[in-house]
């Protein structure tokens, strides 16, 4: 049974009738760079130089948006996510959790916390983060369930409808302002994680209304 | 002749008799991601799990530096480097000027600004970053020429001594908080230029009086 199927009404008092969307990619995986690189030399491929940290900037976009975000109308978008795609899972053998990602799902597990992960990344990718994780095992609401990617808020409803709490005793846990924007457009807060190398300035702009180092800081909070 | 030995008393007005030393890496070369990442996975195969955004925040370091302000005391320092070295290379192939960078060049060689590229870079990845920016003629003082790597600020004295300017007729231009730091320690103006991934908070911060997005936004202005 996917965690996501948990009754709210068993959780403990400390769980506070509040659920949790978890980002993984950067969030509770340590992926980020590996992204930008990976765009960086799709781009480079195609005969774009687009900046590193320009693309950085992107990065937590769903990859339908995040090229025309970075460099217009191109003739074959596909062709360029391929690339990335490539490249990333060439990288993938060196992901790493974040630190305390492993945790703070056990803690969510164990106090019976309503949460689901929530991610923009297509299957492959997904595979990859959660192969890097340890936890295959984990139920997930993907970029497939969906007609819009961040920072449309239609990832965010879909994994809100699984949990069955409505936006305002829901918060998002995510690494990217746009993790931020998308939740608070729904009326959820948000939490930052800098695991994405996003500072705390940029993530509060967003709407995070929290900003920790990494998911460790989280274990017992949520 | 090298450019650092131009005479400022040749300078036309809107030099102002002023001097300008240059950050290499990540300033003029877009390489700031493929150090992050060359890190990463060096860490990784001395099994030490550094996240990314955190060795992020180290870039701009000597790499004598950087490995103990990371992980602290390690047993073989220089296997780390070799390792990280080695990644680097593999990445380098990719390696783009940033946007301007080549023309800001040719802007302070045209005006006869004096000017001189200090990195602390050494001659292998020195030596990578400017083919990539097309300009393997270019005269630079580095790691070799210092004891200390930044943010000692021996590079940036010894880069100061081939121009003969006094600090305080000195502006550095550069990626890191870092190199903004160097220079304010030793009396120099600080510019902050984005390209490394550093926000203009975190560079104004460490001291940079003016932040752009890339070189292309200082030509003509130096």
């Amino acid at each position: 049974m996917p965690t996501s199927q948990q009754d709210p009404s068993t959780s403990p008092s400390d769980g506070d009738g509040r659920g949790v969307l978890l980002d993984l990619d950067g969030t509770l995986v340590d992926s980020v760079y590996q992204h930008v690189l990976a765009w960086y030399e799709a781009f480079r491929s195609h005969g774009l130089h687009v900046q590193a940290a320009t693309i950085h900037a992107g990065i937590g976009l769903g990859s339908d948006r995040l090229v025309p975000w970075l460099v217009g109308q191109v003739d074959d978008p596909k062709a360029l996510s391929d690339a990335h795609l490539a490249r990333f899972l060439a990288l993938a053998d060196d992901l790493t959790p974040t630190p305390g990602a492993r945790e703070l799902l056990e803690d969510l597990e164990r106090r019976a916390v309503p949460h689901v992960i929530a991610t923009s990344s297509g299957a492959r990718t997904r595979q990859a983060l959660l192969a890097a994780l340890g936890r295959e095992d984990l139920h997930v609401v993907d970029a497939s369930d969906v007609t819009s990617s961040k920072p449309a808020p239609d990832l965010l409803a879909a994994a809100a409808a699984e949990l069955s709490l409505p936006p305002e005793r829901l918060t998002m846990v995510g690494d990217a302002p746009w993790d931020a924007r998308s939740a608070r457009r729904l009326g959820m807060e948000a939490i930052g994680v800098r695991t994405g190398g996003f500072t705390e300035q940029v993530l509060r702009e967003a709407g995070a209304t929290w900003v920790v180092a990494a998911p460790r800081e989280l274990i017992g909070t949520l």
